[in-house]
């Protein structure tokens, strides 16, 4: 079997388009795209958001609430919309939600914002690439002139150097208001790079991307220095609640913390909690967020306590969630719909986001992780009681 | 605001129940859910997928291909359904994908396939953890076959050990036929260890899970042991088509991508390529994939040659793909008619589906890897020409 | 200047050599060699272990101990010979091994003993890599005949295998009797992979070394998998001495403890604990073991625990820690010496001398990390105690 | 048997005091030590680098060059001497300086120069945090003042910030002229954190290191940001040379390090190269260096290039050499030999003598380096060769 997929030259966001590509498919492959074909929109509204359009994948959407957050941007309850096939999967956050609601609710900070480019630059030497370092320091403002000249919106906030062999690499950092921003920083760092390589003799070659901004990859260099958002969710626990909800105790849990920090340095993975991913793609998949950063947005960093009253503080910070309210898929409109019910869609919206983004998370971090070690304390009960008459 | 979700009690998956929930939200956020609602199936194919339904999110998919595959399982021409919200990727995906063709096809081989449960288990102290490992060997037939008895498909393989302090980290590898197998291997490690936990004596505490399965989080160990389908796509590209089609050569890319290899040394990233991340997304939305396995089927290793003919090898290793043709999403309306036009759904299709999934991927990496070189290429032509008369 | 070093062709290794070239060195660069000159025994010893002789360096060596361990090689107390020139280095291990023999001693565990060479193998394909796996796998029994056939003490245990690309990276795993054993697996290996090169066909190339051993560097593979030995010290410190000896609090402590996990985990260091290179650097040096091991033997994992009577429990497990009793540098003469104080020169010392590392190494750590809590502690009483009358 | 060491009130540092600890050795272990007695110095040269003396190790230095440098602190032909009691060690660095210098000499460049000191500080919230990462930033010149005060040499450079939870790290970058200064940048940092204690109010707890400055341990964040110097040494070597030394080529070596590179991304390793621990562990107990810190020193990157003319370009980056030649154990009689027959004790000395370190290491890279292929490429030829009639 073969063939060339069907394409309109002038219009190819139409609906007779749509259904010439899935009789092709017909054709080609004997299958019959019948749900597929069932989208509520005028396919006039995807130029930007896909090519060869067939169609929807209708995802099924679970609520989730309330979510009671005491952000700076996101105050007050939300009902959460999760889209996900995996079962179980809504009804566990919803659980979590539950506790911190009982708990006083999330605390939410957004402690850094940064979108990057990371272009590398060749020199004949080590020394030449290190002379290179110090103009750029010196050539800052006039980089950022010619960087932010291409955006309405992006700004350059700085840039890091690091250095090996004959090279220098240059980690572009962008506020980019509340796009996600990479084709920004892309277009405003190809600019400000035209500039260095026209102002800058001694250039043997370079590159605009050095795998040094890590897009749609996670990385300890994001970890350490943020991409996108990096958000802390925080919550304490009284004693009280850990027991009565959740049927373990903050010393159980507190231990078991300590035993997945152990496995979690030790197996390199790139987030100690639990499943902070579930979350994230369910909200991304809802709201039009790019899943690919799934990749990325999944890193996490877990840091529990117990009080000195025996409450246990738990806190979640992500330190590379990308996020956005407006462009990409958020105005499409299941999306959009979904960005509106949490009163987060366009301009000004995107931290109020990252914040429930984040809230959400801690809450099934917290259903789950008790889940184990309640699992854990109930069978280790039985079994040490076993011995008991 | 506030309020409970509300839930029937008897059968939650019905329309009324949705469109309930949708008036719900409409009172509590004052959104009325227009598309979202817009579902072309009965809600009550959805138990095990969802709770609290409320509708679905309409993600757009494109189509790419043909994609020519020589694969043990997935062999001849495709056509793949992506579905996504981001312009150009389905056409730059589609583009790669016409450069492999003209070049012969991919080579895709599934090398390894396990699934995982890490339970951890504490003693009195090293020695007793060291003697405890050691009872473990021995007793693998007895231990396989208390978690064999759970499943009708999944195999305990073997079980790896790592230890540190007074814990016995213990690694169960299982396969688990045509589904993802996360539950799967959690109900047989659970029975497994209650078996362990009764016939030997002198365990202090267990939990079912270490983070040294590190599900749906990316990890040095998966990377390395692999965590469901480690796949690696092949191609070897004539310098000619590298020069009629991406409009650079073979040196500049074999170049930069060593660059590029330096960059992510030092970044720490856990995929030396481009954007994995994106194929994957795309291709687990569309057929029903687990999106929260982006995190960890994200990473990558890509090893590049020179051929001593002068054209260019490239391979693209993905060590921990999670997928799955039967159970969770797949058997979902649109997410089963995706994978039927491939040709992978139900019984037999999983390691056709991850030979594809790599493949696409392959397409993918060459697609961006050489325009990101060939605009430099272009880029630094005019540069250094712009001396010439 | 310019010059080559004098030689002697037929017996470089005496008194008139080595005066030979400190003479060349007054010549070529001014300095004459007073104290490097004054070395206590006959060069002839030196074969195999210099090249061009010209002195020895005298490095300081100060005693800690009582030591009390209780290990399964290692019972007793040991007088600890440690060679540095770094200040209150001996007195603080001093200081840690007093407040250990009140606590009753550290137990010591080598759990695990493995010496590793790690050729790779190229094939056409992905595929073909893994064929040859599987033959590997099934042709052990005459691997390890070879293998083990070019040493009398050295025995291939097992062989690990991983993949990528068009790659067989194959770790293979010996046991070396009281020696390091860097040179008898490279020995081994290659007569094992000359057979296999003869007897397998289709392999393309391969090279002895593909930095999966990672010999004299630090790697994550070995923290995981072991290289040398593998060892684990414990201790129980009841809280009282936390308090007389150490003037902090279990509490105070346990809780440093856990901003260090959390910053270990950020800032990606091969060892959450304090300073342990110090006091294997300082055994390694005085006891003849080849110091560049420092680089691996360096990592560490500790994991801390407050018991349920309030006591601190403490654990350091050494991962890849490089050591003989016999071969390399152990049999030179301040070395030997060494090595005899601690019972530990010759056949069967390894296990013992390994336990006595790790045993050391943990009383430097309590003695470092309680001092920088102690500080802590009493500072910001002082501070806060301040503000009272 | 027990006892406590003999130690005098007034002065320990005499030969007597000596004596009578080895007798106490004697006493308690049956062991006479006869060489370790043999010090050529007077033990008054010792308070401030050990403490409990009882004599010196005595480590055979061999000597290796020249080794032809063009840095710009070094230029010109070394002699380097280099302790050990690793056989073939030096032959192999001096294999390597003899290559080197046919190909015109080492390029040494110090691109980077700071040690830390990392404080953490503790607050009721991430939220808070972050106010006194601003605050800190407002407050820098203020903290200078106050860490430089404490010290004639340090100069507090820059404070990096990173965060997570509740938590704000601290990472103080200090220059500290000719010493390795961590006990400068200890004291300068305390002095520093109690203004900022007394200053700002909120701060919950503080410790002055959390981990993020990995004293005497490798790191990620090490690599990225230097400790100690960050030094590159590079150097091309023509093709004809790797062939008449070396015996192999530049096709083959490229190769080879093509693979490795592979291994090393997947092993994890600190190092992507052979063994610069070896000659960093023997120029550093020449010269009275830590040997401890050859646990970070050991990190180290490397990147090679074909050139266009099919030359061979190699460099090492070493991106945390920690190195002094004032203070510590430079002073001491063999070790201040050594350093001045490199012209590099006492002031002004530390980037000359970085320099030699890096121009040493290349050396021995790239003597085992082509050892590893040329043995592999004689043996395949022989392989393949065997065929032939």
């Amino acid at each position: 079997m073969t063939g060339k997929i069907p394409r309109a030259k002038d219009n190819d966001y139409t609906a007779e388009m749509a259904a010439a590509r899935r009789q092709f498919i017909k054709e080609q492959t004997g299958k019959q795209l019948h749900h597929v074909a069932q989208c509520s929109f005028d396919p006039a509204l995807l130029p930007g958001n896909i090519e060869h359009f067939i169609g929807v994948a209708q995802v099924p959407i679970g609520l989730a609430g309330p979510l009671l957050i005491n952000g700076e941007y996101a105050e007050g309850e939300f009902y959460v919309p999760m889209a996900t096939t995996e079962g179980t999967l809504v009804a566990s956050y919803n659980r979590g939600m539950k506790l911190i609601r009982e708990a006083g609710g999330v605390t939410t900070t957004v402690s850094d914002d940064a979108m990057q480019r990371a272009p590398v630059f060749a020199f004949r030497s080590a020394r030449e690439a290190r002379e290179f370092g110090i103009w750029i320091e010196e050539n800052f403002a006039e980089i950022k002139r010619r960087a932010d000249a291409t955006t309405r919106v992006g700004r350059l906030r700085d840039i890091e150097q690091y250095s090996a062999s004959h090279y220098r690499f240059l980690r572009f950092n962008y506020t980019t208001g509340d796009a996600a921003g990479q084709n920004m920083v892309s277009k405003a760092t190809k600019a400000a790079c035209d500039w260095i390589c026209a102002a800058y003799s001694g250039i043997e070659q370079y590159y605009l991307e050095s795998n040094f901004a890590t897009d749609k990859k996670s990385s300890f260099i994001n970890q350490l220095r943020t991409r996108g958002k990096r958000v802390t969710a925080e919550a304490t626990i009284p004693a009280r609640l850990i027991e009565q909800i959740m049927h373990t105790n903050v010393n159980a849990i507190h231990r078991a913390r300590q035993v997945v920090n152990l496995g979690s340095l030790m197996s390199g993975v790139n987030n100690n909690g639990n499943h902070s991913a579930n979350g994230i793609a369910a909200l991304f998949i809802a709201t039009g967020q790019d899943a690919a950063n799934v990749a990325e947005s999944s890193a996490a960093v877990i840091h529990a306590e117990m009080t000195p009253r025996g409450d246990f503080y738990y806190s979640i910070t992500i330190p590379s969630l990308i996020v956005a309210t407006y462009g990409g898929g958020t105005g499409l409109p299941t999306q959009r719909e979904c960005l509106e019910m949490l009163g987060c869609y366009g301009q000004g919206g995107v931290k109020k986001f990252a914040e429930i983004v984040a809230a959400t998370v801690l809450c099934g971090e917290l259903s789950l992780g008790t889940a184990v070690v309640s699992e854990e304390w109930v069978a280790s009960h039985e079994r040490y009681g076993r011995n008991r008459p």
